[in-house]
This record gives C-alpha cells, sequence and structure tokens, in this order.
C-alpha cells in the first residue's frame, strides 16, 4: 500500500473531526439524553454510556492509535508501545461500553443480541481483541523473527483496516438503530434538532474514520527500518 | 496497493457469496415480503424493489465491476469496455432502486430522506455517478495524456473502494433499518426466520464486499502495460 503523499495532513483533519465527534456524542447524551449512570432507576442513563464509551473508545481511540504509529515522530519501539497502549484503552472502553449495553438491556427486560448491530458489534470487539494480541506477541513480547515480523505486517495492516472498517460501519448501525427507536416509540421528531444531531455525529464518524484510512495508506514522515505499511 | 497474493481464490469466493446473496434477498423479498411490483395497491410491494436492486444493482453488479478489471484474463481495451458496462448497469439499477423507494414513499405518506440510510444513500449514488463519468472521460473518451492516467489511477482505484466500502455501509444500514421497523411495528419476531434471514444477508453481503475488496488490492493474474492498481 502507499499512496505517495504525505500523511500529516489528513492526520490533522483527523484530530479535528476527532474533537467534533466527542463534542457531539457527549451534547448528544447529556442535552439530549439525560446523561450518563452506571447505576440509575432511570435505566436509559446506564444505556447512554454505550454510545458515548464506544465513539470515544473504540473508534476515536482506536484511530488514533492506527495514526499515532504513521505519524509520531518517534524511535519505532516508542511508537510500538505508544500504538499497543492507545489500541488497549480503545479495547477496554469498548468492553466496558458493551457491558453498558447489557446491563441497560437485562435491567430493561429488553432482548439481547438479535440486530444486526449487536452481531456485528460482538465480531468486531472479538476480532479486535484477537488482532491486539497478535500484534502484542508478534511484534512486542516475545515477538516473532525478522522475516516472520516483516511476512506479517501486511496482513496486520491489513486485517486491522478492515476491523476499523467493521466497526466503523457497526457505530454507523448503532447511531441508525437507536434513532429510528426514539423516532418511533419516544416520539423524537424526525427532522427534529436531535435527529439532525444524531445523523451529523455519524457523519463525522464515518469522516474521521475515512482520513485514518487515508492516513494509514499515506507515506510516513520520517524514515524507519522496516515500513510499517 | 498491492497485497502479494493472488487475485484469482478472492474472487471465486467472491462469485458464489454474490449467488448466496441474491437468492437470499430474493427469498426474503417474495417469499416473506409478498413479491415485486412498480404498480400496486399494496404499496409495500412497491418498496420490495428497493432491497433487491440495490443489491443486485450497486452492490453485486458494483463489485463484479470492480473484480472483472482485475480478474479477467483479457486485453486492457476490453477490461476497461466491461468494467465500465458492468459499472453502467450498476448505477441505472440503483437510480432505478432508489425510485422505487421515494414512489413507495410518495403514495404511502411516509417521510423521505429523514434517516442516516437516506442521506448516505443519497450521497454514495451521487459519488458513484462522479466516478463513472470521471472514469470514462479519463480513461475512455476522449481520454487523458499517458501521464494523467498514470497519475490519476490510483485515486481513482482509491476513490471508488471509499465509495463501494460506503455503499456496502448503506446497504447495511438499509437491512437494519427494514428489519427494525418491521420487528416494531409489523410483528415480525426478533429472532424468527425472518429476522435471521436477514441478518444473515447483511453478513453475506459485507463478506462479498470484504472479498472485492481483497480482490482489488492482490495481484492480477496477468501482466498488463500499466498495472491497474
Amino acid at each position: 500500500m502507499g499512496l505517495g503523499v504525505s500523511a500529516l495532513p489528513f492526520t490533522f483533519v483527523a484530530h479535528l473531526l476527532a474533537v467534533a465527534a466527542i463534542v457531539m456524542v457527549l451534547f448528544w447524551n447529556i442535552h439530549f439524553r439525560g446523561g450518563l449512570a452506571w447505576e440509575a432507576t432511570n435505566k436509559n442513563l446506564i444505556f447512554n454510556i454505550h454510545p458515548v464509551l464506544m465513539l470515544i473508545g473504540l473508534i476515536i481511540m482506536g484511530g488514533e492509535a492506527i495514526i499515532s504509529y504513521k505519524a509520531l515522530p518517534l524511535k519505532k519501539e516508542i511508537k510500538k508501545l505508544i500504538h499497543l497502549i492507545l489500541h488497549a484503552i480503545a479495547l477496554v472502553l469498548g468492553i466496558v461500553g458493551i457491558c453498558a449495553a447489557f446491563k441497560n438491556h437485562n435491567e430493561s427486560g429488553i432482548a439481547n443480541m438479535y440486530s444486526l448491530h449487536s452481531w456485528l458489534g460482538i465480531g468486531v470487539i472479538s476480532l479486535y481483541g484477537i488482532q491486539w494480541i497478535f500484534g502484542f506477541v508478534m511484534f512486542f513480547y516475545p515477538g516473532g523473527s525478522e522475516s516472520l515480523r516483516s511476512q506479517s505486517i501486511p496482513w496486520h495492516v491489513l486485517f486491522g483496516l478492515i476491523v476499523y472498517v467493521l466497526a466503523l460501519g457497526t457505530a454507523s448501525l448503532g447511531f441508525l438503530e437507536k434513532l429510528t427507536f426514539l423516532e418511533s416509540s419516544a416520539g423524537v421528531a424526525k427532522y427534529g434538532s436531535e435527529a439532525l444531531l444524531v445523523n451529523f455525529t455519524a457523519i463525522v464518524t464515518i469522516l474521521f474514520g475515512t482520513f485514518v484510512v487515508l492516513s494509514s495508506i499515506s507515506s510516513a514522515p520520517g524514515e524507519d527500518d522496516y515500513s510499517p505499511i
């Protein structure tokens, strides 16, 4: 892979979109949906943790983890550690976010695991975990042989990008599913300000992910002892 | 781009998944949803044209158009013509499919263009059309200069893949949106056979798209005067 253009401008746009997405998802869940709580009599507040943590965790932190390995002007060993830690944070926030959805469903008597969003979500978090473990064992500790590492790096990148694009698709499904429920049973207006906010949050999320992918297939700023992509 | 492995095995898997997806979407709309019709007193039959044409058109024909340029053992000029015609068919079926959704909405008094699915759908069909026109003008007739063509081909491939992945995401949103309506207002069971069929059709569609993308970043079987990717 490699587009032959510099990754840096793409990463700057991605950071701006990340900030916008975080502000939008927080504003939606605090201003329109009543806030976040792990324990509450209003079970909706438990659910609200789900979109906030999935977006800030799996999508934004996961995207920043991808970008960091490409764009930071640091030694490979340090970049590797940052890449690993950011992906670990993304994974943990993602797992807690999924637990919040199950907790809300179980305490509210809502069925689990019937929708495409839930199926893909469980698939994505599992593949994300497998990819993290593979990356840790192969590239960090104990580490494969030099030839094994250079052979497996394009597959690590490709599989990572596929899982990340699946995560973006799953997030989009989640925005649409939640808004459809709100419009069909909670009286949220189809062209109202909340509906527009949720749809634009999804669009900003997709744009962020697009710039993350563009960064990852563009040229790194510095030289390295083997190309990361 | 280029994975360093042969594209052909990926294309065979993609063809099999395409057949499965076509059978599944037809079975869903004919057996479970009552069939297809352009004029009908039961307006749902008009809607049913939408998922069938979007899947068979934009997703399957569009995917086969991408694969064809990579995998067919033909001269470049012939492959280009096939690529162009298959994408034109995809685009026309997609436009007719979108018209069916609007026709159903207008005749049933359902609001248009409020959901993320509809927003992304209009975006995707517009970008698909722009990409087709760019491809026609630059690579077919009148054709850009040799240097302009070789400079723009990676961007044509990249933009095409981004639009195609967006189309796959939009299709997934459509499956989820329609099934959510059916489950919340038409009494379709959340774990029933129709729900499972629709979710698995979406999964097969995503897998098909994944193999199309894998084909397009793998190695072509023959040599050519410039690499298509």
